[in-house]
């Protein structure tokens, strides 16, 4: 599964970081790195905490803005050390393991999406990912350094995809264009049914998160569009 | 487990990696440190890299030998990256996830032995060991760096620990009663838009699955609930 998953830095702040960072992806066999808007340099400092994997920091690709990232990922996945309460839709996490269990079976690209060392991933930022991952840590001094982090999610794919090694339970899951259109059909219902506009932004964002927590197939993405391209006919929309 | 589960670090070389294994220490709840003959010290870079965690530095013991620590711990893992054949019955190693299944059972002063950045733990020094543990890695670049293999195997503790204390996310899943409401709206919009029935069925169980496998949350259902009451009074149903 290696190959079609990325590991995204967000505004990186620390060249020994990244370093730390392409280290433990070549440990785990990972080998794609984006950083966005890096405000450190793949300098000196980050070949020497990258070791063995250079190759990791010499191929890694720079953007300006994750807008560039959104359309070319088939599925997103954030990572936050704070994690939401019942009123924080948007930080209600899943557990690296549950994250490994279903990735294994996903097909298309997938970003896994690190923050800032300061700061983390914006509000913002987390409402673009399909699903949210957290590392369960204590609640004493629940911060783990972005590069360990990092490593304990690789290691749980890497681990997972041992365990699953040979195993055949392939499904394709939905595209990002398939999961996109579902969200619209959603929309144009809460439009439909006059849903009033301060409710509609958290009915919307909590819609796509259940989705994307589902890992939804192609196939189950279609029968829920079919159902809701049906309550929209019923209430007079045209298609 | 936390509190008689000692880190003890063989000839640390670098005062950055202490400090890192100092704060994923923290960050799963152990304080107990134990550097055996360091050759780097605990200074201004290991508390740089330590970040909210120099109590646990300012608390290490530094010992002079490995002697002094076998007859004070009841129970001492050895780490390492070299994986043996069968021939090397010294390298034969447990994975993280079994070492934690296991310690959660031992009673008594434990010991988690970590090597020197450059080459690991010798023979000898693993074989004082009562077990060996690897983390499995890629074959391209099996060796981790010394911060990174800690944090795994802390998580490892740290997660099993939580999980056979029962304790769970910290949202509340939604109960089995709000998901059956949610799932019979989802039924009565079928029926109020006259899907089809040799479809129904199926769109119930993959509505039915989507919702299970996204562990959604009482608060995200009883938004969708609402969406969907909006559609059937909007369909001209009465609730």
């Amino acid at each position: 599964m290696d190959d079609h998953v990325c590991v995204v830095l967000v505004e990186p702040e620390f060249s020994g970081n990244i370093g730390f960072i392409a280290r433990v992806m070549m440990n785990f066999g990972f080998k794609n790195l984006i950083l966005v808007n890096p405000k450190a340099s793949l300098d000196d400092t980050a070949h020497i905490f990258a070791s063995h994997a250079g190759s990791v920091l010499d191929e890694a690709r720079i953007i300006s803005s994750l807008d560039e990232l959104v359309s070319e990922f088939d599925f997103i996945v954030g990572t936050t050390s704070k994690v939401g309460s019942d009123y924080n839709v948007l930080r209600i996490p899943i557990t690296p393991r549950r994250l490994a269990e279903f990735l294994v079976d996903v097909e298309g690209k997938i970003a896994i999406m690190f923050g800032r060392e300061s700061i983390g991933l914006t509000n913002k930022e987390l409402a673009l990912c399909d699903v949210i991952v957290s590392i369960p840590s204590s609640d004493v001094y629940p911060v783990l350094n972005v590069s360990h982090a990092v490593a304990i999610i690789l290691y749980e794919l890497f681990t997972y995809g041992l365990k699953r090694r040979g195993k055949t339970l392939k499904f394709r899951e939905a595209s990002r264009v398939e999961k996109e259109i579902l969200l619209r059909y959603f929309d144009r219902i809460l439009e439909a049914v006059d849903y009033p506009d301060y409710k509609r932004r958290i009915a919307q964002t909590i819609f796509r998160h259940v989705i994307g927590r589902s890992f939804i197939s192609g196939r189950e993405a279609h029968t829920l569009m079919g159902v809701f391209r049906s309550v929209l006919v019923k209430l007079g929309f045209s298609l």
